[in-house]
């Protein structure tokens, strides 16, 4: 062995010269440090909190519903990185040199609360959230065992169950994580142990060729997660879509016999409720008929959708939905709960989910504690520590009633039908197709292609435009972007547009 | 297909009730909503989060520091359901009644910034990283692509290169995720597609049984990591460690040869720096020297240990981790970085984990972008949104600088010193093994005990009396817990002993 960790250590100078002396007789000594002596200035740590709570405040919150503030400062890489003091050295920087850079880091970033930020993810700033978040971060809790989040599990269970009456499922179970992505996998591990439960101890060497199958509109997490799963890219069987981007359910039912012929073993279809682009949703009653014919799981990803369940005049584009046997739902989309705010729900009620997931730590996970250890749900988690996104939701639903939820919804689709309207009125502007959601596709045709006829010529040349102009409507947006058929470029316009804040 | 969805909505009374009429003549009113109307009143919104925030201040960060504040008022789940208000219902609280609810929930919410509270993950209140927490949830960003995160993809960029200075490699990549256990499948699937690129498309089906090998002593994400990956928790292969915990190297070689034997194909050895309960450090170099001898990669789950690497002091603990293809390393630990902040670090540089990882989404990673797509880190990601994590410890590292770092490792493992001794002086205390790290696992022996001759008959009685008092050290704590052999109980107590606010 060589005594090569010493001079890996990248610190310059002597290990020592930081050390404290004892400074009072009663100093407790031990390797060097003066263990009684005080570590931080806690009057001045909390000076400090309390002056960037102002800027805070004053940069972010109540600028975010100005439209006179810019979305971003923005600067490219290179000159970002010149123009903001990232380096980490052996010292520290004094309090006002950090608020300067909790300034800067406020000025170049994109203020995604901007009435005007229409790009992926955001409806604006919702204050109830932001209150809940500054407080799970102050209180910093991990959400595994009761004993140390009482409070985040409790609330965790009333708003998965509130979630659960929301598809319609008379009972079930579930648990936040850390996004739809993450959530659509643990959806395809549960329906691949439901299929064949030795698959958690065995592994799937040896077994025939697992198959799912999804649309070719679905989010790309269903590529991620067969991957990450061990099942493989290849093995997610791409259901062909009508003109609407929905899963056509013949098309499904072809594969599914396909697959069998070729051997493979069908154990997962998974619907979208929303998809990325169109915003499409498939027809979860007839999918599901299939399911239930073949004996296959039915997951439906409704990360973006799900917010329709919201609202009773909405909901029908998910119609069906009780019908499956998992659910990806993200209160952090159109609901405006703040990133991550995710949740898979499943209806079983047989304990599958800790089932499958259990590893049953001894040190984590006794059972013999001094209260109902059904509450330590963290052995249903991939994670050990987790945190309580639940929290976020459930603030802004004490806050705006399960009615205002349906109001943010409604005018969501609202403004997206607004927008469709100003879209077939307005000169050089062309709808992709008629949205059911709040995605809206269109074209910008410059001046100069406005006169063409559509031929191979036109579409030829508005690709080398590249002028391809994707929206999202004007409150609820998400990952936006088009999908590309050859050259085509998506980019994100902000358009002045009716605004709530007017 | 039925109406059903509109009965299944769990919403009463009129659908339209809610819906404003226009006051205005110029109001633009599409599907009942009036779209120009205000949406949410702005100024109580502002008021709200700047009374929450006074409260958070009072009742969060200034009683931190107050050993006289209980660290917890405990109530069990049934009780505590009865105290909070947790339904969510069809109208919204007003903010007075919202402010009384948070009150409740910081009441009765475990205080893990408590100078006492010694349980897992927690060492104290770190106001550099709050502040920084506290403006990531306000700008609420999501770190994919460098349009929209341009400030925390450079960040990130600058904390990893940092951290991997530390670890003593030249270069590297890496990627920020939620948690230690999310970052050990993430090495666990890189090390797979590393030995075979193939099973990104095709899957793990007819493939020879993978095989991995990790110490018995190792944290439980992996073995869900391997049920999770579809390799089977079988196909984890437990060495032997020694008496302190630490993996045995011949044990390991041992081991290899065996799974060849049975036709098995081993891929990755996982060594702990940092056990979980024992607080043990595997042996690096000698394991390396086996991982390159047998072409297998070598992961290091460093989550808990890896935070003495900032110490020139404690540094030699983790000797050889530079000969690791990938690290995980927590700084949300003894670093104080708030949960989550975990970075999985990889040695490769030609971008192993991008190629594992992409699914080259394309209406999200555009190659046509005006700036270095190379920014656009998020399809290293198995999450397609994605927190901006690495902020948090790139504020507290500005802070303190890289000597402040090394000063809270430093007094974090003299304090664990410092009650080592205090338990070999104190009657009824039984040091169970003289530690490495900031894990003390003792024996509190109760009276009736104290003169019986530790036979079996003392042992019985012991695991009987349900008394094994369990340690970590004063500031650095992470999940706490005994290893349990038969009928014992772990438990977490809280002592009056030196800390930083005598």
């Amino acid at each position: 062995m060589s005594s090569d960790s010493d001079r890996e250590c990248p610190l310059d100078g002597d290990p020592h010269q930081q050390e404290m002396v004892p400074s009072k007789k009663s100093a407790v000594l031990v390797d060097g440090v003066v263990l009684n002596g005080p570590t931080t200035d806690a009057k001045a740590g909390e000076k400090f909190v309390e002056e960037a709570c102002r800027l805070i405040m004053e940069e972010v919150v109540l600028k975010a519903t100005d439209v006179s503030e810019k979305v971003c400062e923005w600067r490219p890489p290179e000159q970002l990185k010149q123009l903001l003091d990232l380096d980490m050295r052996n010292t520290g920087e004094p309090h006002h040199r950090l608020l300067e850079l909790c300034r800067d880091v406020i000025r170049y970033s994109v203020k995604t609360n901007h009435p005007r930020f229409f790009n992926q993810l955001y409806a604006g700033l919702d204050y109830y959230s932001l209150v809940a978040r500054f407080m799970t971060e102050a209180l910093n809790p991990s959400v595994y065992t009761y004993e140390v989040s009482p409070v985040f599990l409790l609330v965790e269970e009333a708003v998965l169950k509130k979630m659960i009456e929301f598809i319609g499922w008379k009972e079930g179970d579930g648990i936040f994580n850390p996004g739809g992505s993450v959530s659509n996998m643990y959806a395809m591990n549960l329906a691949r142990y439901k299929y064949c439960p030795d698959i958690k101890e065995k592994g799937l060497s040896g077994l025939p060729r697992l198959i799912l199958f999804t649309s070719a509109e679905c989010h790309y997490s269903m590529k991620k997660a067969a991957s990450f799963l061990g099942i493989g890219t290849e093995n997610v069987c791409f259901v062909e879509t009508d003109g609407r981007g929905k899963m056509i359910p013949e098309e499904l039912e072809k594969q599914i016999w396909q697959a069998r012929k070729e051997g493979a073993a069908p154990f997962l279809v998974c619907a979208t409720s929303g998809t990325t682009v169109l915003g499409a949703f498939d027809p979860l009653d007839e999918i599901a008929d299939i399911c239930e014919r073949h004996g296959l799981w039915l997951h439906v990803d409704a990360s973006w959708g799900g917010s329709a369940l919201m609202s009773r005049k909405h909901r029908k584009l998910l119609r069906g939905i009780h019908r499956a046997d998992s659910v990806a739902w993200n209160p952090h989309k159109m609901l405006m709960a703040g990133i991550q705010c995710c949740a898979l729900l499943v209806k079983d009620k047989s304990d599958l989910l800790k089932k499958c997931y259990s590893a049953k730590a001894s040190y984590l996970f006794q059972q013999d504690k001094f209260y109902d250890v059904s509450y330590d749900t963290g052995d249903k988690s991939i994670q050990c520590s987790r945190r309580p996104d639940a929290f976020k939701f459930w603030m802004t639903w004490k806050a705006l009633g399960t009615l205002g939820l349906e109001e943010r919804v409604n005018r969501a689709l609202a403004l997206s039908r607004y927008l469709v309207e100003e879209i077939k009125k307005r000169e050089g502007f062309k709808l992709l197709l008629e949205p059911e959601y709040a995605n809206i596709c269109f074209w910008y045709i410059p001046p100069s292609l406005r006169e063409m006829e559509e031929g191979p010529e036109f579409w030829e040349k508005l690709n080398v435009c590249k002028h391809v102009h994707h929206f999202k409507s004007f409150l609820a947006t998400k990952q936006a972007g088009v999908k590309q058929r050859g050259r085509r470029r998506a980019c994100v316009r902000q358009l002045e547009a009716p605004h709530g804040h007017w």
